[in-house]
C-alpha cells in the first residue's frame, strides 16, 4: 500500500527546479483561483489566539453549520481532516470484503480499501465511451459487493454519472445490500451542483454515504476539512468511535462560517460557468489533443502524438501539469489540468501550442 | 472501543452552563499559560493565506527543523497531526500482538492498541508507591510482549520513571525483542528535559520509539502538531505507507521555527520552575488533600474526604478541573489540574480551600 503521488507537490518541484515554489503556475491542483473568502481570512486573523486551546472535540459548531448549510439532521454528520480522513474512517468502519472503484478514479479510495483488507474490483471506464459511467455498472454490481465508491464529478475524468442513471445505481445497490459511498468533493463546481447531488437521498437511503470537502471550493486545502454525511447513524457511531480525536485543528472547525459567503458563492459561479466553457473552446481548436468536455474545475486531456516529455517541456516554463500515468486505466498520454482564471488559462494554451507546434 | 473523555472540553461545560467558554477558569488542560509564542503568531497572520496550497505532502521544511532541534538523522522522523496520530499510525503498523501500558495513563494508548488488534495487559502502579514506576516492571516484561509504552512524565500522575531505571528497561525490552514507546509529550516541562529524555539512546536501540509534540510546550493544542522518532527506518517507511495524506495543515507545517523561539523557551522554564514548586507548596497545606509531588505541569491530587461533587462545586465557581475517575486504577477521589500562572493557581488554592472548609 505504497503512498500515492498526487498533482500539487509545487515544493518537491521548486525545490528541484532550484526555484521558489510562488514562481510556478500550477495547474496540478483542483483548486478554486478566487482564494480564501476574505470574511474567513479576517475571522481566521482575529481568532488566531484560538489554537491556545483544544478545538471542541464534539465539533459542534461545524457540525451545525453543515447541517443547516445542507438541511438535514446533524445526527448524520460525521468531520475529519479533509474528506480523506472520512473516506478512510468510513471504510475502515464498514470494513466491506469486496469493494468496487472506477477505473480511473482518485487514488485514496484503493489505499483505504487496502488498508481495510478489501478486495478491489474495478469498473474500468472506456476511453471510447468518454470515460463515462454506463448501465454495464449495473450489470457488474451484485450481492457479492458490500461497497462500491463513486467520484462525482469523477477525478481526474471531471466525469458526471447523470444523475438519473446515478438513482438506478444507488436502487440497484440498495436490493443487493451494497454500500454506495458518493464522493461529491467537487460537485460544488458542476453546472446545477443541486440538482445533480444525492443529498435528497440521504433520509431514505442508508446505504447512500456522501462525502463532501471543503477543500476545492473554498480554496481550502491547507486547512484541512471534510465531512461525510449518512443516515446510518450505526455506522456513524462505528466511525466516531475509530476516530482519532481533534483530527480537525481549532481553524479548520471555524470553517462552517464560510456557508454564509454568498458572494463568495456567486462570484465562484460565475467564474467556473464562464472559464469551464472559455478554456475547453480554446482546448479544443488544438487538433493535437483530444480534449474531455470538463464538468468540475479541472480538464482532463489526451496527447495525440508520442512524445513523453510534456510535463517536463511545460515546467521549463514554469508550468506545473498533472500526469495521469499513475491513474489506473489511463497511461503516459493523458493529463489532467485546472480550471485558473481568465489569464492563466490563456497564457496556459498558448503555452502548450508552443509546446506542440514549435518543438 | 469507545471515546475517552479528556480534559479540555470547556465548549461542552460552557454550553452546559449557558456562559461563554472564556468565563471558564480551564485547570483541565495543560497547557503552558504563556499562550502562543509571538513570533509565530506573527508568521501565522503574514503567512495567513498558506491554506489557499496543499501542504508540502512530505513536510520537508518540518522535519528539518525537527531534526535540527534534536540533532537527530530527518530519516529518523515522522510528523502527525498531533501526537495522537503518531500513537495511532505506529502501533498500526507496530501490529503488536501483546502490549503493556501503565494504569493508570493517557487512554489513548488502549484505544490505539485495541484498534490495532493488541492484547492489552497493564502495569498497576500502586498508590502507596506514589504511582512511581519500580523494578516490578522488569519481571513483568517478558517476550511474550510486542510493545510497552510509557509516558513520561505519566499522565495524569505527573510522575516521572527515573532514567537509570528508563535506561534498565530499554535494555530489557530489547533483550526481549519487545519495543519501548516512549510519550515524551511533557518532558519539555521537567527540571532537566536533557536529562531525562530518551533522545540519546535512538540511534543505538532500534526498539525505541519516541513520541513528541508541540502542543503542550509551545500552547498549540489547536493546532495539530507531533512527531515520532525512531531509528527503525523499516518501521518509519510502513508508518508512511499506512499514513493518510496531508494530515497536517498548512499552519502546522510552519510550526518547526517555535524551536528558535529562545526567550519563549527561557520564560516557559522560570515559569514552570517556579510555579510547580509555589504551587505544589501552596497545595500541600490543605490537609483534606494528598497532593503528588509534580513533575510535569500538571498535578495529580487525591481528596482525602468522601465527597463526589467537588467538579460540580468548582465549576459553580467557573473552575474547570479534571476528574480522574475514567482512569484505569484511579477512582473518583483523584483529581488532575494544570499548573497556571501565579494569579491563577492561587485563585485555585483559595477557591479549593473555600470548597473544602467553608462547605
Amino acid at each position: 500500500m505504497k503512498k500515492v503521488k498526487h498533482g500539487g507537490n509545487i515544493y518537491e518541484i521548486a525545490e528541484k527546479l532550484g526555484i521558489q515554489k510562488e514562481e510556478i503556475i500550477d495547474f496540478s491542483a483542483n483548486i478554486n483561483p478566487l482564494g480564501v473568502p476574505i470574511n474567513f481570512k479576517k475571522a481566521l486573523i482575529e481568532n488566531i489566539d484560538r489554537i491556545e486551546n483544544y478545538p471542541d472535540p464534539e465539533y459542534n459548531g461545524l457540525i451545525q453549520a453543515i447541517a443547516k448549510e445542507h438541511h438535514i439532521n446533524r445526527e448524520y454528520i460525521t468531520v475529519g481532516n479533509g474528506a480523506t480522513e472520512v473516506i478512510f474512517s468510513m471504510i475502515a468502519s464498514l470494513k466491506p470484503k469486496k469493494s468496487m472503484i472506477l477505473a480511473p478514479t482518485f487514488g485514496e479510495y484503493e489505499r483505504a480499501l487496502m488498508r481495510a483488507g478489501s478486495q478491489v474490483e474495478y469498473f474500468h471506464l472506456k476511453e471510447e465511451n468518454d470515460f463515462q459511467v454506463d448501465d454495464d455498472i449495473l450489470k457488474t454490481i451484485d450481492e457479492s459487493f458490500d461497497l462500491v465508491i463513486l467520484c462525482n464529478p469523477n477525478n481526474p475524468t471531471s466525469q458526471m454519472v447523470e444523475n438519473k442513471r446515478l438513482i438506478k445505481i444507488l436502487k440497484h445497490c440498495e436490493k443487493n445490500h451494497v454500500h454506495l459511498m458518493m464522493d461529491e468533493a467537487f460537485i460544488d463546481f458542476v453546472d446545477e451542483p443541486t440538482k445533480e447531488t444525492m443529498l435528497p437521498y440521504i433520509m431514505n437511503y442508508h446505504n447512500l454515504i456522501i462525502v463532501k470537502a471543503l477543500t476545492k471550493f473554498y480554496a481550502l486545502p491547507g486547512l484541512r476539512i471534510g465531512y461525510g454525511i449518512t443516515s446510518n447513524v450505526r455506522l456513524l457511531e462505528r466511525v466516531n468511535d475509530h476516530k482519532e480525536p481533534w483530527t480537525i485543528n481549532s481553524y479548520a472547525a471555524m470553517a462552517g462560517m464560510v456557508f454564509k459567503d454568498k458572494i463568495y458563492r456567486e462570484k465562484s459561479r460565475e467564474w467556473i460557468t464562464s472559464e469551464r466553457k472559455d478554456f475547453f473552446d480554446e482546448l479544443k481548436k488544438i487538433n493535437k489533443i483530444k480534449v474531455y468536455k470538463p464538468n468540475g474545475n479541472y480538464i482532463l486531456f489526451k496527447l495525440l502524438e508520442e512524445r513523453k516529455d510534456l510535463r517536463e517541456v511545460l515546467l521549463k516554463k514554469k508550468i506545473l501539469i498533472r500526469s495521469c500515468s499513475n491513474y489506473k486505466n489511463l497511461d503516459e498520454s493523458f493529463y489532467r489540468i485546472a480550471i485558473k482564471d481568465k489569464g492563466l488559462n490563456k497564457l496556459f494554451a498558448k503555452a502548450l501550442k508552443e509546446v506542440l507546434y514549435e518543438s
